[in-house]
């Protein structure tokens, strides 16, 4: 990218708009979406969870917005120079960078980095782009392998050939940053856990099954969000999310699937409605003979929290609710790994084959 | 890895020492090395935190040991069969592979991961093995990038041409598993932070300096100390070690220089003694002109920290003590992110090159 990009376009709008107001004697403003759980709601034919219409202007000659103000126009500022560098930084780094004393007073820009961040947010949604777009990246986590070829940077990788390790997946995954060559696979395998990933990893299950590979650490980072939706629409891969059977593994799926309400803004880039849930379900205990001694009983937390996603209008359909109900009624949880008490490559060679090829999964 | 493996020996002999006893009508015994600090010590001439030679014995015949015995037993077992089959697995994988009820009663074998952990840091002791070498392996952090070119399970990866994503640095860094082929580098740079890395790695920072660029995303995990570790000792690399100015970062320096008391019986095969601390230092504020509202203020746990690190003995060269004198005296810490307050790339082209030109470092 480069000062040419769309976004540096936007960010220039933006500061011209401040100063036509200031040129005519009115209160430079910028008009912002509201990002707070009234403006947000469940698209049920895309399947996404969307921001709204409703809009609020942040002005300059306002004492409880003219700091504000003066932050977004600093932090647009420091993303046009990035983007104009062809440099990328992390979020903490842009608070520092953006940090300082104004003039001879005691008055700093950002005293914390809980000021600059909702800041960021703001404005990709007064630009409508990704914060990857303003050239800033959060924390990054994940790896993938599998039967596709990834350009990054200029360096074209393999990743049929990478070893134990996989490529370690970057924070910012856009197009001017990644391409995508010579795709033979026919589906991607999203998994929970890095330890699942290191198994079928070494038994090359992408290989045996022609897939993608990919682990987000937990709750799937940014980046791997952006990876998921990019390989889904450019190259029109299902995407199976393996999960354990708990609440946060079903909140995991259902963030990849639709999005979160925080981040509502950005479902329609990072959301992939037809992502399937491919496991653990309540009902693979039985299913594939798991001793009893290898559940967990739920917590009070856990039997919150699955109130909680049973009542999202994003799992309402009935298979969903009786996914949730038998969890409830059996009272327990199950990790990924409880499978390998039916032996070390039970998943690589029983359970997900039979899981694919049944096509037993949750939407 | 194989049968033939010496790690299999060992657990074939710790298997019939109990089979001899057993014939002799004696209880069958495991002697383990005592791993509490009355055990530990720091050898000043190897620059190495060391487990000392006092031995206890573990038998069957003795209620409260009879199950740490049988569990001892089952996880020696259940890892001969890893390295029998060249599997690995990770710890909570383990854990569940060994759980089971016992015969018709109502005890499990384990019923906690928190029981099959420390007899993981038994066996690793009584056998002088890494869990890695057990075929085991814990969390999984870190990535890397530079002039040099990894074999990675028959892979060859040249870690040149790793975009800006970089080759995710495996949990298990064995001989086996990795090779090392074609480094030119002659340093290694390891990073504390993900976000400084991707700054590094976009500013091609491996290149003009020649060298080969590490993070471990915080406490370095044990993949990453092996992988220092092999890098100083086989390829003969000096390490340089770059993180917060505050007592968490200079803890991480530690441990990869002397090793861990929790882990000291591995230090000898982890541990980096002539890594060098490139920084921050609490003298980097004034030498390279950061304002100091860049600067956070010492919490109450960071001054009891530092008043720990500066009893350790480990910690006792003056130069040391100068630093964390100093650090207490200005009552600041400094995070790696503050260099940007002096231009994104200011840590790529100034801070680094100089202190490595100057050789400004504690070692």
């Amino acid at each position: 990218m480069s000062d040419k990009s769309p976004v540096a376009k936007k960010i220039v709008d933006l500061a011209e708009n401040s100063v036509k107001s200031i040129d005519k004697y009115e209160s430079p403003a910028i008009s912002l979406p509201i990002r707070t759980l009234s403006n947000v709601s469940f698209d049920e034919k895309e399947g996404l969870i969307k921001l709204g219409d409703k809009k609020q202007s942040r002005t300059f000659f306002n004492i409880g917005q003219a700091k504000k103000f003066m932050q977004t126009v600093l932090i647009a500022s420091a993303c046009k120079d990035l983007i104009g560098t062809g440099k990328t930084t992390s979020i903490r780094d842009l608070y520092y960078m953006t940090k300082h004393t104004i003039g001879d007073t005691k008055e700093n820009t950002f005293d914390d980095q809980v000021e600059s961040d909702p800041i960021i947010e703001d404005l990709e949604v007064a630009l409508d782009s990704l914060r990857e777009e303003l050239h800033l990246f959060a924390s990054n986590r994940g790896a993938m392998v599998g039967n596709i070829t990834v350009v990054d940077s200029g360096d074209t990788i393999d990743l049929r050939k990478m070893g134990s390790g996989g490529w370690s997946i970057p924070s910012i995954m856009e197009k001017d940053v990644v391409q995508f060559k010579n795709c033979e696979a026919k589906f991607v395998l999203m998994v929970e856990k890095d330890a699942v990933w290191r198994r079928l990893n070494e038994d090359k299950f992408w290989r045996t099954h022609n897939c993608i590979l990919i682990h987000g650490q937990g709750m799937a980072p940014r980046g791997v969000r952006r990876l998921l939706w990019r390989l889904n629409k450019e190259l029109k891969l299902p995407v199976y999310v393996f999960v354990d059977n708990d609440p946060w593994g079903f909140y995991i799926y259902s963030v990849i699937k639709q999005g979160s309400i925080n981040l509502a803004y950005e479902s329609k880039r990072m959301a992939v409605p037809d992502a399937k849930f491919i496991g653990l379900s309540s009902y693979d205990q039985e299913k594939y003979n798991l001793p009893k001694n290898v559940t967990i009983k739920l917590s009070d937390v856990d039997k919150k929290r699955i109130k909680e996603i049973k009542a999202y209008p994003w799992f309402q359909k009935k298979t969903w609710q009786d996914e949730l109900d038998y969890m409830v009624k059996k009272g327990v949880k199950l990790e990924l790994e409880a499978l390998s008490k039916r032996g070390i490559s039970f998943v690589t060679n029983t359970y997900l084959p039979e899981k694919i090829n049944k096509k037993e999964w949750l939407e």
